[in-house]
């Protein structure tokens, strides 16, 4: 089994092979994990929320779904929620600018730059950002269509865990997100946690 | 001005420069409209409709809302939206392994291949698929985070009208959806039908 704690604002990548099982917790609770996964040979095919939700027909990954590739192929199906279903897959990944948006003078840690840092490491140039799964973060579309992130209420020891259905190179970001946005609530109060990841 | 036909089933590519208006109408009516949008000056940067809706706080295109690229700059500006606010910015581009999925034998016309037809026309490769925006589209997100798609309302010469904020390619597919799927209903039930493009 590998263990890889994910720090506070840090990404890391992973691999995983076909049949192994990957395991995210967010140890103190209320951690949004940015979940990336690709095909390690060929990292031009990546996991994508956007086909996947038109394939399960749900915004928000569930018990038993399967997450496709952009060129929708089964990449890992969710095989347990430890969450309660508080995930989403709408959010884009962070960035630099996004922190600009709200305001924020300066360079800023972001799950892009911690995605683009982690598949570096391993060799490989990320050009596009995939639309990550953003696991234990709280959004919710309303009935008119707007996108809300109420308070985040996930449990610590909270996990998800999913089996890969192919070899893939998996990366895992502590979203750093640490702004005070009213009505924008994605990480605890306390700010960005840890995250634990597990191959086994 | 400039007007364009798209007829039914296919994809055409316009040119729009910064302050020029793009106007996109269904003679018909009900036609799903697959809207994308390059940089004219680097076509690696598109309007991404996932960095949008965490701007505009909104899965769904309203009028005055700004849309964004992947980098998070003003593409567009939806000025008019004549057609009651039935759009969509979830469902992701149609291509041949989508209509597999829902049984389809042998070759189908798709807004992907639609687009990258109408690109290739003027010279440009696309590698990545962008999240369209699909205008007279009718999708709901339930409480629950499931995504549906009733019948579609949208009356015969509904448009929506955008102002271009930066110089622009466009491409406008008319969605070949034609599949009778129980719950899924993209366009009119007699079929794809033309699209009508004007630039001015």
């Amino acid at each position: 089994m590998t263990v890889v704690t994910v720090p506070a604002r840090e990404g890391r990548a992973v691999h995983v092979q076909e049949g192994q099982h990957l395991r995210i917790t967010t140890p103190k609770g209320a951690q949004a994990a940015d979940f990336f996964a690709f095909n390690a040979h060929n990292v031009n095919e990546w996991l994508s929320a956007n086909h996947t939700w038109v394939t399960t027909f749900c915004v928000k990954p569930r018990e038993g779904d399967t997450l496709i590739s952009r060129f929708r192929r089964p990449m890992v199906t969710m095989v347990k929620d430890g969450a309660e279903g508080v995930h989403d897959m709408l959010i884009a990944a962070c960035d630099q600018f996004r922190y600009e948006f709200f305001g924020h003078k300066g360079p800023h840690a972001s799950c892009s730059e911690n995605l683009c840092v982690a598949m570096r490491r391993l060799g490989h140039i990320v050009d596009v950002i995939p639309q990550p799964i953003n696991f234990f973060t709280n959004t919710r579309v309303e009935v008119d269509g707007r996108l809300v992130s109420p308070p985040n209420p996930v449990a610590p020891g909270a996990f998800v865990e999913m089996k890969a259905l192919m070899d893939l190179i998996c990366v895992v970001s502590s979203c750093p997100f640490d702004l005070k946005v009213d009505g924008w609530t994605i990480n605890a109060g306390q700010g960005p946690t840890e995250l634990l990841v597990e191959v086994r």
